[in-house]
């Protein structure tokens, strides 16, 4: 049993706290105010292993951190976070630096020649930050059986025992193995792979897809 | 048997040529200028089916032109090649937007919010622009069982006249199906994925991979 903070009360974060909880830990879900109607409801749907607070609350509570904040605002959200509650634990990063508009596009000082997760890593040296999950929808995220067959989890991260852990945790939620890009500059790539599903979920009209990567000699 | 012109006389627009002879047609390939070493060594080993001369040449030769020049020099290539030579034709744009560095990253202008079809299709609004083929090595486009098992291969583009052309062009290469990701703007997403390929080249070791999109209910 582990306790972990999920940085984050949109559907992402209570997707995974609940999956987390089910799993038999303890969650506590952080957001901008303490109290807000939407964690004070999911508390309340998932018994006395969930609770909620503040960001600052949430990273202080967890052994473990997601991120699943909306990326544009990651960094003030982990800013609102604290350092102090956030360095020395692995910072599980789920979050795509989406930018809404008629058609979606990345924060261009987030994307392309750096990537949200690089630059949480650069303002939080001592967080071990590893990027996955972000390529799929939440659902699939936590039960890889929504969608037939075999399918890819990406996963990349600077610290390879922090790795190690997170292939452990994706283990807990279903998935028997990863595709490990390497450094948290591959980050870059998979959070680009957030915009192809888009066109993805209009195409086949459920967001239970997912990408495998076929690999010949 | 058709014509077809090839902007662009490297290892993708020779291997892309060098199949289309294989398949009874005839090929142009086009570069900034006639006569270039690698074109002549190309033409000398293709046979009489095979020529080579200017992007204008090449252009003004195909019924059906394929994109194949670097993506961040694409449209200098097409000033070159001529609105004259391409307007009413089937342009396939193969092409990525990188830039080199010590990662690969995409031209600014030519990403994110646009994508170099996109530019494409502005700049020469009677060219029938279709994006398809620039998410694998060059010996997957023309091979696919290079790749065992299912995989897949992304178009799009806003005529469908057009696409349902590329897509019997896809057959001959041995494509039995595509993902057709809709209008032009799902360029975005697929040039975005170039930046995947790296990563996952030095993880596998070998050019011969592809992505499969997985789909449940």
């Amino acid at each position: 049993m582990m306790k972990i903070g999920i940085l984050g009360t949109g559907m992402v974060g209570k997707t995974i706290g609940s999956k987390l909880i089910e799993l038999g830990h303890e969650v506590k879900m952080g957001s901008r105010i303490a109290g807000n109607e939407k964690a004070a409801e999911w508390v309340k749907q998932n018994g006395s292993a969930a609770a909620e607070g503040t960001f600052e609350d949430a990273a202080a509570f967890g052994e473990i951190v997601f991120n699943c904040t909306a990326g544009a605002v990651s960094l003030e959200a982990l800013e609102m976070a604290g350092a102090e509650n956030l360095n020395g634990k692995i910072l599980i990063d789920v979050a795509n630096p989406l930018m809404r508009g008629e058609l979606p596009s990345l924060v261009p000082s987030l994307s392309n020649t750096t990537s949200l997760s690089e630059e949480i890593q650069r303002a939080y040296p001592e967080v071990k930050v590893v990027k996955t999950l972000n390529t799929m929808h939440c659902n699939v995220m936590v039960n890889p059986l929504l969608v037939p067959g075999e399918h890819d989890v990406f996963i990349c991260g600077d610290e390879k025992d922090a790795k190690a852990k997170v292939k452990e945790i994706l283990g807990w939620f279903g998935w028997q193995s990863s595709v490990d890009l390497g450094g948290l500059t591959a980050a870059r790539s998979t959070e680009m792979l957030s915009i192809l599903w888009m066109p993805l979920f209009s195409l086949y009209s459920s967001p239970n897809f997912n990408l495998k990567v076929m690999v010949g000699k």
